[in-house]
């Protein structure tokens, strides 16, 4: 469609260009006028937390035949509103990763080098109707410097309405530019087209929601995109594997929560220890209320379990489901995370140090973990403090994303009048 | 095209099939594995140097109608070819960047977090008729463990296929798999077309040419591209700079190469000290050579020099010509180069490091010099060892990229049998 009469194109046109005024001044903000921007959004929030829930309110009622997950996924409550006002704060808290100089050096000809992080610029964020999305992914765009487009989805605009009333009320209280944090406020699909086709007018796409969404962003965007469609995690109890130990990462990458992309949907087994272990790992998981789809070889251990077809193992169940495979040994469990994962995360158990850093270097996953539960892929647990994704790209960034991702570098090179020869 | 009757998918299919299978085996390779094939391809490169002369000749003489330039670019001789095989030694002798521990902490819960490079997979390089790319490129990739496919320009296939054969006795004499170095061997245009398309067989393009061919990739390209598709760099001269080390840098920014991409195209300067410095500058210029594109107010300080127009200081002129304009101070400089400017390189001269530092924070530029040439945007310059390219965009790596800069990274957590609370 032509960009001019296109009215989607030339909403999002707009918008871009009032980000990008605003990234100019936000990447050189002080920290100081970042955090009181976020920390008057938080009192914004509280208090505006009545007219935020009548709005979220609409929305609910207007939206026909919700699914209970999803109805729950897009109600606010005054819990969910002060959770919100919390992570602004949080946010402010951390560290500024503007500006850090990550790496410095000095030439023979006596030139130093500084490789300093700056704001990427103009980021666009699409999400699904999880309101509160709204404030989580502007505090970490805001802090990190970079001007924030956001999309929800379209059952949850009066919500995101509302909350965009309270951080436009922060910018201005901490005098940054409005178009620092912009929602779309239209229900029209093709501004999310119009997004995706914006190269230049935005650096980054950052999707978050289900396979759908994000394949999609993934396959039209001519912009550069960070996230991960899909989380299909394993674990490797290896033959050297810690019995109890190994029983508890499972049960935590499993069942800690089932909907979350680190949750571990196959679990592989060597086949050295498969008799002995295997039956436990499944009652413990049972207990949990896990249901199973298992080979051959499982099933020939435990022949109660249902039968495993192959599509089962390139299957993300993001439910209590385990899909069970015996193997022998190493080459064959990397094998079969090559042919049926996502480069999310992967997990080996085992006292073995040497068979460890085999599968952590063998792995393509953008993280790897040795005796621990697949379930730590999370910015918060990584220590980020918050993040606004998971990447699972090879280029920019991978894992978590957080505010040092959320940052691009540029070099200074100080002199004293050298030429080169 | 349907891919799988496209005769240039086919090709490039399997090309890419080869490569992955390579890059799993690079990824691993150890230093001295990589090292060896780097040092027997230089020493298979000096042995066939008259098979690749005969190759070049043909080439040369198949090629209708060259222009001087591109015919120097083509042609090979044997100080190329030796500096060649020296290039792939010097590669062999930089660190290995693979497996570097970029960063390591530990959380209260005892996870050891580890940061850890890792090469990026499959690299694609498109390139114009300089049949020494071949070698130079291949020899970065290999070292930073990435296979390669490499695209030269048409009129160059012969002399590539000769320096590959090379390339491909040094992966033999270390047991590397020949799909680590791969060149295309076919003339169609539909190869560059089917390299493009490849989103997830190759996992980034890097386009070395002239700013049609880059500009094509960027915005054809479904697969991330790490380029530059211009250099229009600027020297600005502020009111505080010192006048010798103003004269010295702006002749050799302008001067020392007029072809490369970190070559000064505008010279910007303060009006306060204009009336007395720029008459230097122009005379300094204008014995290397030079020619002029002044605006109004460098003509009514020297009305000698021709009018430039404002596509002027749109214009890369790669060659001996600058544009002039005199400015009233930062914010005016600030925004010429933000109108004009590519985001490559842009120099200050000043004595005074507010004045710099406003700068180099204000130029939304890769890399920002302080008192010394524009030209230093090069990664041996750097310190790099060498370079594959510059890049300009915002993710990833910007300004040279070098072994680093093709790595990605991947995270390892240690645990002792933690779960997630």
């Amino acid at each position: 469609m032509n960009v001019l009469t296109d009215p989607a194109a030339v909403l999002l046109t707009e918008a871009a260009h009032a980000a990008r005024s605003a990234a100019a001044v936000l990447a050189q903000a002080p920290r100081a006028q970042k955090d009181a921007a976020l920390i008057a959004a938080a009192a914004a929030l509280r208090a505006a937390a009545p007219d935020i829930l009548a709005a979220n309110a609409a929305d609910v009622a207007a939206a026909p035949d919700l699914s209970a997950a999803f109805k729950d996924r897009l109600t606010l409550t005054p819990p969910r509103i002060e959770a919100m006002a919390v992570g602004l704060e949080e946010v402010a808290a951390l560290p500024d990763p503007v500006g850090r100089v990550l790496a410095e050096w000095t030439r023979p000809n006596g030139l130093t080098i500084r490789r300093v992080a700056q704001p990427l610029g103009v980021i666009g964020m699409i999400f699904e109707s999880r309101p509160n999305v709204t404030a989580d992914a502007a505090a970490l765009c805001l802090k990190s410097g970079n001007a924030v487009i956001l999309r929800g989805g379209r059952e949850s605009l009066r919500s995101a309405g509302a909350i965009h009333a309270c951080l436009g009320a922060g910018l201005r209280a901490a005098r940054l530019p409005a178009g620092a944090v912009q929602v779309a406020a239209t229900a029209d699909r093709a501004f999310v087209g119009a997004m995706l086709r914006a190269a230049g007018l935005i650096d980054l796409i950052v999707p978050r929601g289900g396979k759908g969404l994000v394949t999609r962003v993934q396959e039209e965007s001519r912009v550069p995109v960070l996230a991960h469609a899909e989380g299909l995690c394993h674990t490797y109890i290896h033959a050297a594997a810690d019995p109890a130990m190994a029983r508890a990462i499972l049960a935590n990458a499993k069942m800690r929560r089932t909907g979350v992309c680190g949750a571990t949907e196959t679990l592989l087994i060597d086949a050295a220890i498969a008799p002995g272990l295997l039956p436990l790992l499944v009652d413990d998981l049972a207990a949990l209320g896990c249901r199973f789809r298992a080979d051959a070889r499982a099933r020939a251990i435990r022949p109660d379990l249902p039968a495993a077809n192959d599509a089962d193992f390139s299957t993300e169940w993001l439910d209590a489901v385990l899909s069970i495979a015996v193997v022998d040994g190493m080459a064959q469990a990397l094998d079969h995370i090559r042919r049926h994962g996502s480069e999310h995360t992967e997990a080996i158990v085992t006292e073995d140090a040497e068979a460890a850093m085999t599968f952590l270097n063998g792995i393509a996953a953008a993280v790897g973990m040795w005796n621990a539960s697949t379930q730590f892929c999370d910015g918060g647990e990584f220590g980020f403090g918050a993040e606004i994704g998971i990447a699972t790209g090879r280029l920019h960034a991978r894992g978590p994303v957080g505010l040092e991702q959320l940052c691009t570098y540029r070099y200074h090179l100080l002199g004293t009048g050298q030429v080169r020869p």
